[in-house]
């Protein structure tokens, strides 16, 4: 194994962008905001990009820490990082939170320029679509044409997708991991009870509960509870906790009996003080509603036949919610329009989790395809110098 | 096939039983409630009487209407009636409503006779073992020592177990379909979002919501919904609604746009407008705590010792709550037993509901153990005469 280390201290930024932009759905963004965070260095022909696309709670945070003493590290720091699996001695990687996020970029709780209000129920649904033109929107601003790659694990490798479809020019690889073309109705029902639970609280007003001082926190931990199930396979969570008790021994209550019960109100605990249930509602939104071969008659090879990229699509054996069989789709329908894709089906016991997991094969899997990116676009290592200075 | 018709007209009936039952928690009901129907005719020799135990909703109306202009019949009519599976002309059937329930058994919304207010959150967390020694007193109340057979699915399933292990001379033939010998981390983390929803609402007020005029309607509309996601498979959801729009062209908003969505809602709110969620959260506890292995280190095939019944066993390809795997360790577990013990893995699609479902195959298999019962204990047809008087 080559050494690895952190990419360090790392800090937000935030971009503003004054042009309007025309959402999925016909509305109008006159204007917004995206944070986002960048690691590594943009080589000197800005052909080194890789951004990465968040899941449904991710965010621009990806890797590093904010502080010396942070205890969290970004959401994919074992993946990113200085000799990790993506080199930012190689690569400049951009994690941005997408719009309608909660984490910096505009969204429902952000200020409505016009009325200087809290957006709340009238900020826009958003769709994976809008997201990768935001997006696009940041490449311009960064100064980058053409990205080396864009990955994304669940709701971020639809993103990377549509990227190929929306940009093919602007993509030349896309890493698409524990995603599919579309949703199952399952999936969609579970989104649909999570939302169902957030809009029935009483405390949601509407979608605009800010102007109440309140937040609909029940709502939104009985959807985080239930997301971290779906998230877990049954064998893991058998593993993780099987039926222990928490205390012992029975107690015939509706309290805390078993450990499981604890994590998932823990989970469901912290999720609902730190996110935005709004946020939330359009995430699962856009996860619904995204599906490509929609306009093709449900034809997915159809659908795809804009991608120019190369691709490298991962599933994982246990991942129910986003099956090994979602993501050979995407590979069949790849593969009918003669494009070039690697595919690989990585047996692990922790379900869709797996994909932020650091498994060994995962991540050899990823190495190996981000070096023949490295290798092709002659990417180049950062001076030695400046290197040491980053660790 | 055979000809096979209605039940016809039924109607519900109440025991009372008035010495104290002792409960698993310790503590005792001093006196109790059973709602019940039978159906067929209690042969001279009281050999041929059947009790089939219910699941998570169900209750004592297994089969027949109660008027002629009733659009529903029992939750298992399909199965039980002249000529059906459960031939009501050679078999005389018991359903109940389970201790704790909502139908007219002693349950949380029943009058506490030393109060006399509703018991409300008083009322005790039953478990399995309560409900079989429950169903015993009612089986002494009908003058049946022993019975030719127990029957259930799920939850239910767990009861016919049980009756083996408590009563062990009290049962001949267990028929124990779509379930387990304990709840997987899965499962019990699904039971746990739905109690969560229901005891977060407002209006549960800490289980004595009667006293208050309201019902945590909102909660076990949630519970509700998510319990419909998990009693198909993905499979079936998708034949059934698939990614179907309701209304089409796509709204953009968090109103039903998907088919699945309206079907979700309708029984979400049909069902909270119903039963009682006090019910609901013992329901799922009893489930939870269901493990008749816990007091035997985990070995399951100790656990069973007790039985001396003959058993079928019987199991869904699809039913990912109580999947085949889990009937299998019971297979196994009575083998090790030396009991008599025949399985059915029945190809289905539709989940764990398919246990409910007049699949001709399942239906096939229940028909011929149940006519092995017939003959084995010489269960004679009730007179012609009879028979025809109650068509």
């Amino acid at each position: 194994m080559q050494e690895s280390s952190s990419i360090g201290i790392v800090a937000p930024q935030t971009a503003h962008f004054d042009a309007p932009l025309t959402l999925k759905n016909g509305e109008v963004l006159p204007q917004f905001d995206l944070t986002y965070e960048i690691y590594g260095t943009l080589n000197a022909d800005k052909s080194n990009a890789v951004l990465i696309c968040h899941a449904l709670s991710g965010n621009h945070h990806v890797a590093g820490k904010y502080t010396e003493t942070d205890k969290n590290a970004g959401w994919w720091d074992n993946l990113i990082g200085p000799g990790k699996p993506l080199d930012t001695n190689r690569f400049f990687v951009i994690g941005v939170n997408n719009l309608g996020g909660c984490h910096g970029s505009s969204g429902p709780a952000s200020i409505d320029p016009l009325t200087r209000q809290p957006w709340g129920s009238t900020f826009p649904v958003i769709t994976v679509e809008d997201w990768v033109a935001s997006q696009a929107r940041l490449a311009d601003y960064l100064g980058i044409q053409q990205l080396a790659a864009v990955i994304g694990g669940s709701l971020g490798g639809m993103q990377a997708l549509q990227w190929t479809l929306s940009f093919p020019e602007r993509v030349q690889h896309a890493l698409v991991i524990a995603s599919a073309p579309n949703l199952t109705a399952q999936n969609m029902a579970f989104n649909e009870v999570a939302r169902q639970a957030i809009i029935t609280d009483p405390e949601f007003h509407g979608g605009d509960y800010y102007a109440h001082g309140v937040v609909p926190r029940r709502g939104l931990r009985i959807a985080r509870m239930l997301g971290h199930i779906t998230y877990l396979s049954d064998d893991a969570m058998g593993m993780k906790f099987g039926r222990k008790l928490r205390h012992g021994p029975i107690k015939y209550s509706f309290d805390v009996e078993f450990e499981m019960e604890s994590y998932l109100r823990y989970q469901g605990d912290k999720f609902a003080g730190e996110f935005d249930a709004n946020t939330y509602l359009r995430m699962t939104r856009a996860l619904d509603y995204y599906d490509p071969a929609l306009e093709h008659g449900g034809d997915l090879s159809a659908a795809l036949k804009p991608a120019k990229a190369d691709f490298l699509v991962v599933s994982f054996t246990s991942d129910w919610r986003f099956s090994p069989a979602r993501s050979r789709e995407i590979v069949k329908a790849l593969l009918d329009n003669n494009l070039s894709v690697s595919y690989a089906e990585v047996t692990a016991a922790h379900g869709h989790d797996a994909f932020l997991m650091p498994d060994p094969h995962y991540h050899s899997i990823l190495r190996a395809y981000l070096k023949k990116i490295e290798l092709r676009k002659n990417i180049s290592a950062v001076p030695i110098i400046e290197r040491r200075g980053a660790l």
